[in-house]
């Protein structure tokens, strides 16, 4: 048994009292015990910002108002050796995403960002230019990139178990847009369906890019071009919320891609399946601990979370059977990023440490596949490029 | 209890010895009792033709080598009074499909014949207009439609249960072509890629239209326009093998339709899945005794074959929880083909006594839909338009 | 090509207008073209039983209405050389099986009759002894044994693929009986709840009999002892309609059976459980083709009908990914006892031509273990014995 | 938004490095950020006590050697005023569950125990007596009834939702003892197959509680009279790994229970099914967010967790579609602990404000079952009674 370390000390910009995701990023921060959450600026108003941070147990001095005032305060106390933080959250709606990373980037600040990276594809990549030129830690919380079939399934992938791909399906479907819930003011519904706050997308970009990002994960390529329809269902709405895309991977692998935020009956369906010579893998988001290896001609077999041995790189919580959710796969994005700082700070380095952990980088591919995507569907579909190469 | 009727006589074309669908269409017409076969041309290999023949129990003397003078010869039976064919099933490869019940049709005899109608669009419009002029019934066999709970999620629909359509999702997947069978000399294989047999169109035309059939049957809509890719995954082979379209259907609703028949570990997955404003409708072949219907915000409901009454037009022949699979499914057809022959010699309509049966019409509007869908793919996915109006 | 072999005539007593299962044994007989129904006693009423005939296009000569008349007359017509039947199919209700069998066979005739097999054990062993005393064939139609997966899986058992045995679960559970039905007059509940009719068993001797024979049948195993917990759940009811035993089949082999026909929301769940020390297999009725073996530590393969080679007895009708069912179960069923007949009369083993046909000897082990089962009700759940040996 | 109260205080007995369940309990505890884990008697070797209180990060002068030693300490820090824990949890093999619960209860602390609360009926009174006598809340962990679907599950048997109820089948299913693991060293299974660590009950104990529990908590019943078959199938086993019961619940309701820890494939299958006059409910731990509701005659609807508003006791951490599982089920155990001790500080009922948490009355239940199904079995399955009344 060796000394533990102490526990890594967490900022957080955005998630106030009622806010979805923040609190989520706190259990996923607190469920290994990596983490402690000691600084924040909840919220832009005063009053409700130290009224979340009384109620989150933060002292009152590194409850701030201004992200700006927080990120050069705590990079103040870490230069004086004082207890600043090692890493910023960022929570907040979409389009302060990049102003907020921007300014702990400035900081010397490794930054946590929930996804999207940015509102434009050229936002994310100056945030990409910044994050390497500083050499600052930059994770964008793809979660579902955090459950250990993903995480299996990328690795059988890698291991040639299905044969040269070639098909890849993904698809990710809600209901909670069937109807024009931004017109009662509902929070949620309202910055996500607002062109200034949540970008030029809508559901492309809230759930279509998980979609991208998870087909991308498991199969190890990036898509060259797309061609895609890009609706808006419910009457009223500015932003899409329904999109159906066909792809050109790498090395001739097909693809499709559907997001929806306006199919009844849809909870939360993020599924995925990739097809290659030999076999093909199945995986759905609300049934997270079974994947599914079908053979060509021959029979299926569901492989359980912690069933056989596998070596993906996972944690083990509970055995198989156990079941574990969403709270733990943003948990190991945690604890990933909790290895990644320790690994770099004991000079080795924090990728290799925690080599599924997702980045800035995939923000950007995000970015680019979203601004595509666009362009194809204002031109009647046609195939239009993604940039050559990971961004 | 009213005087039984005789059994109707039916003719075949194709299906010797070894023919998988001809089988198939023999068990389905014999299954309700409905039908006898009395005449069949099987091979074109006249010593073939009558041993195939001879197996079925055929009479030698209406044991044909040549289908024109089947044809003739039925015919002149029936002039006769005497016990000609009620109709002939057509099962041979697809080339010979138009030929045949051209034959037929000029003798005057109703065509239940196996799906793709023709090889083109122009080919299934003169069958069609013939039928019409000469007021034949041509059935065209979409096995699928004779599902129960596919025609209860019809009547579900056109009741408006779902509220507005807004989505139609359709996919037809198997893995029996993932590798280059054709090679092997595997007859199936071998005719079903050649183009010469089976027109311009591979897996779109063998399985990509029953997925079109049954997305148009269910939502009780025709695509308008069809934006497509078309490849070949498997090397060497002349026709495709994996199709990914996305639709427009009337009135605004969105489609995709995905067939390929080189996805590892497919078997035969049909798939449909139909959205509304209110809910939404799920069903996957491999399954057919349940359909899905899931609401809007609320919770999931499977309705189960023959548990609740519901007045769609399927036989009860066992009763719920006791499976029912394709051979009923395809008896249905054959149920509904006797039910609209007698009701129309009894002087009523017979469309009206068996309104979901599928006829020249589907199959025409599946060559359509094939037709444009290949101009989309050759035209790197342009948007193209199919006819207005059910053809 | 060998020359097709004439149609074996089939018989019936039972089943006339209405009844749910004689119409099930016409389709099983009529699917793969081994049978032609030419004569019956459809109804003790003269009346019906000629209008039932007529409805069936039986001809009227040999449309009887007095089962022992019909024995006479066909043996009389196979006698001369006529065309007599080759068998009967008895379906009708459970007190007259055993009456019609010695009919039948005295008139030499081979049986094929619905279980159960008689009304008490004493009744079935006296028709085992006159079968194998008059050489005659008598199948029992155990439906669930024709399912191919659950041949399969008696298969896989014999072949050792789970290791010793440990444990058989078996269940069927209904809920057309959660009401008081047989109240309102319902025929089939009338005499299934009538001791007069059903004999001293409901719901253990209806549905109990084939859990317990899909045991048997699979594990290969007899029980030798039985603790019985044997209630009636609707008040008023004359029969039990839930039984819970738990059993003890041979070589220490544990086990528990559960039969309900009140049990709300279940509507044919017939299930099954195996396992041994390696594996086990599960199977449930309502979803028939798939048969799941699960690996002890390891992981679940799902084996689909058709989808593997095996080299079960089943006939294969359609490929995999084609549902079959109920009907094809049963056709099944006769599809083995025409071959059991023709190699008979070939001069080979019946039951080395068919040996998975469930016969007279599966009916007598049924009716075994009902009568165990009551007795140790009975007395408090007292372990009480089966007889030793296959019947 | 009021002021958040501090965290409370936690001790742990047992649970060092390598525990399964102690990890449990600690990540359980953090979930919510309702605990602190501030004292420990980790192991009673003092250098790995040490070793692992270091490991968890616990002041070294709170990390004891001897729970005795701990339980005065924390005590006396109470006394003052001072940080003692607000409760302790006892993770320790069953055998030192009651000797350490009896010196918390005496320091006057509150204790959360793993289950089994104690190895015989007798020590299980004992325990609850003090309890009861000291005023102290004794939540025994039955980990299963703090998932949302559980609670829901019983809610709806409350509402009447059912109808009267009539059959309750649970088991629980494992595959991790089916070799004689014990023999290897194999930690978990030595202690858990030696009766004097586990007591007189294996696998009867160990998992067939958790079944027993889950019956009772969802149904509201106790059972009255158990019939069982106790067995071992792992040759050279010391303890059952088999229990097959009928039980007989109030009211004439009928009940079988299954246990096994040598089933071949299963995992960790603990199910139930409970059946009513016109609905019944199915849960499956392995799939624990969906509760499927099946109405006598009609269709099944699947309730999913968070989809639809009811109203019970569970919390609400994120949104239906983004699975729970195992931990966070186990977190709403500590929760409501929190809650019910923070509720009985200010002066209201602890167990209205959590009338779903499991206590000691549970744990008595538990063993009370236990030693009526041991004298059932070992007088051939007789029918035993239990206590009358909730223990």
């Amino acid at each position: 048994m060796s000394a533990t370390p102490r526990r890594l000390r967490l900022g957080m910009v955005g998630g106030g009292a009622g806010a979805f995701i923040g609190a989520v990023h706190r259990m996923a921060a607190r469920l290994d015990d990596e983490w402690e959450l000691v600084a924040a600026a909840l919220s832009s108003d005063p009053a409700r910002a130290a009224a979340s941070a009384s109620e989150l147990r933060i002292a009152p001095e590194r409850a701030y108002a201004r992200y700006a005032e927080m990120a050069v305060a705590e990079a103040q106390l870490n230069r004086q050796g004082g207890p600043g933080i090692d890493a910023v959250a960022i929570v907040t709606p979409n389009h302060l995403h990049a102003p907020v990373a921007h300014a702990f980037l400035d900081a010397g600040i490794d930054v946590i960002c929930d996804k999207p990276l940015a509102l434009t594809l050229a936002e994310g990549q100056a945030l990409q230019a910044k994050a390497y030129a500083r050499g600052r830690l930059f994770v964008v919380t793809y979660t579902y990139s955090g459950y250990p079939m993903v995480r299996r399934a990328r690795q059988l992938v890698r291991q040639g178990e299905l044969g040269a791909l070639r098909l890849i399906q993904v698809e990710y479907a809600q209901d909670w847009l069937s109807t024009a819930l931004e017109g009662s003011g509902h929070k949620q519904a309202l910055w996500r369906t607002d062109p200034a706050l949540a970008g030029a997308a809508g559901c492309l970009g809230d759930i279509g890019t998980h979609a991208y990002q998870l087909a991308c994960f498991v199969s190890g390529l990036q898509a060259r071009a797309v061609s895609a329809d890009v609706a808006t269902l419910v009457a009223g709405r500015a932003l899409d919320d329904q999109v159906q895309a066909t792809l050109r991977f790498d090395a001739g692998v097909r693809g499709s891609l559907w997001a929806c935020q306006a199919a009844a009956g849809e909870v939360n369906g993020l599924r995925m399946r990739i097809y290659g010579e030999h076999a093909s893998l199945s995986w759905e988001q609300q049934r997270p601990e079974a994947l599914r290896l079908r053979r060509a001609g021959g029979d299926d077999t569901e492989l359980l979370r912690g069933r056989t041995e596998h070596g993906a790189t996972e944690t083990i919580r509970v055995p198989a059977g156990h079941p574990e959710g969403f709270i733990e796969a943003f948990a190991q994005i945690y604890r990933d990023t909790a290895l990644a700082i320790r690994s770099r700070r004991a000079g080795t380095s924090a990728m290799a440490a925690a080599p599924d952990l997702t980045t800035v980088a995939d923000g950007v591919s995000g970015l680019a596949f979203v601004e595509a995507a666009l362009r194809s569907a204002a031109d009647e579909g046609r195939w239009t490029a993604l940039p050559v190469g990971r961004p």
